[in-house]
């Protein structure tokens, strides 16, 4: 028997939490690798929490080696594994940006903090919770005694929308598109550069044209989200989700052979980006 | 390549199908097998579920090659391989079970006709929608060309939560336990049946005594879903997509070897049931 893995997750009372851990209960991350998990959330939504605790359970998974509900976070991430801080606090009514940033800051300091003190030294910790960079900006630098390279945001939402876009406009599964690369940030200031992709193996600029490519295709990728809001009624979440796992599993697995994908990590100042910010770059993993 | 085989969902914009498909696109129930989706909703939910769809898309998931939105039950299940009919009508306010049984004596007679008329000759159907014995029978009665024996219903979510809550009473992961059975119907005339389980190959009733199996055990197992409702404030929704993926695969792959599973099956007049009833049994797949 394999020694259990800890997967601590926060935010886990809410809907991309919910759509994230049933796919660990079905060993989407880890395969057939046992794992404990520790969920964090507010005090006021513990009990919540621990009705999804029940759901885990009664999935049966041979796989899920125990699950204990927190809103401690250094409970929650004792000997973690891995984390995903999912949690954020989204932009309100009436709530300004800075106003926004400085609920967010207080968030992910003490969630670093907390990481800093507990986690295991090779902890794998990916931020989901808008701004993404920046919260994990931040809980990096309150975690100093952790390599920063433990800490990365997710753009590969953005980065599979980009490739499921590009594949739909060429009739082609996605599984035909390779080396789309999404730069900078999540949300509206991202570029996605088709400049690399391919389209069975063919250079994709020359199956879509470089107007299509200006002219919709970045602003379609950038504005997808609100997109998904505006016909389904509500926000991604399911996406939101797979992008998770595949963002962690390619970290943990490494990316398949001779590709690339998107994920914000701490610049050491490679195309000219100011290190020790989190940005998001094509990244391989071996 | 693989040819893709088509999965039909109906409810496809509910939370239960919501939870179901972004797991069918992370490969869990086929693995590498490629697919095509055909989502069923009524015509007031398909521009949410195109929504939906939009989001299936941007999980760039190489299986996934192709998704049609359809308020048409023919068209989603036509040459369907395997099928999940998940949308039923829930009893509202006011609604007396006689109302229930009829508007879903509806749904459940037009989808078994399109299936009849569409699907492939050995298409494998599930029914999650509740009453979901009663509804397969319809749907089964109504699809004369068919093998009976291609109609299933989902008593899983029972059966794994009868193996958690046994597991987690013994302080074992759920992996230790063999050969739970549910007996019947879903839901509370269920009949949850230790005497043949084992926890770790010794006999469960040995481990846990008779009397908390006869006074809280049966009962605990039976009232499940109330309870979730209680603590998480909502009904069970991936705990029910989990059980869904976990019945399905059992039937395209088989039963573990040595083990069984329980599913509502078309009575052969076994163990004294009216032959023709769908009824849970224990069921070995090879």
């Amino acid at each position: 028997m394999k020694t259990p893995v800890h997967i601590a997750v926060s935010g886990a009372a809410g809907q991309i939490s919910y759509s994230l851990l049933f796919r660990l209960i079905g060993g989407e991350l880890l395969g057939d690798q046992p794992f404990t998990l520790g969920l964090l959330e507010v005090p006021q939504s513990i009990e919540a929490l621990e009705g999804v605790a029940m759901e885990l359970t009664d999935c049966a998974s041979p796989l899920l080696h125990g699950v204990a509900c927190h809103s401690d976070p250094e409970a929650a991430f004792a000997d973690a594994d891995v984390v995903f801080l999912v949690g954020a606090r989204p932009r309100g009514p009436g709530m300004e940006r800075q106003d926004l940033l400085e609920v967010n800051a207080g968030i992910f300091s003490a969630q670093g903090k907390a990481l800093n003190a507990a986690a295991k030294r090779n902890v794998k910790v990916l931020v989901v919770g808008n701004p993404a960079n920046t919260n994990a900006l931040i809980a990096r630098c309150n975690a100093p005694d952790l390599p920063p390279e433990n800490f990365t945001a997710m753009t590969r939402l953005d980065h599979n929308r980009a490739v499921g876009l590009l594949a739909e406009r060429c009739g082609r599964p996605a599984g035909a598109i390779r080396q789309a690369i999404v730069w900078g940030n999540h949300s509206t200031t991202q570029y996605p550069d088709l400049s690399h992709a391919t389209v069975d193996g063919r250079p994709a600029l020359d199956c879509v044209g470089r107007d299509w490519y200006e002219q919709e295709f970045i602003a379609a990728v950038q504005q997808r989200g609100a997109e998904v809001i505006r016909v389904r009624g509500k926000s991604s979440v399911g996406s939101a989700a797979n992008a998770a796992i595949g963002h962690m599993r390619d970290w943990l697995s490494g990316t398949p052979a001779g590709e690339w994908t998107s994920m914000a990590v701490s610049s050491d100042g490679s195309y000219g980006i100011e290190p020790g910010l989190v940005y998001s770059y094509p990244v391989e993993i071996h």
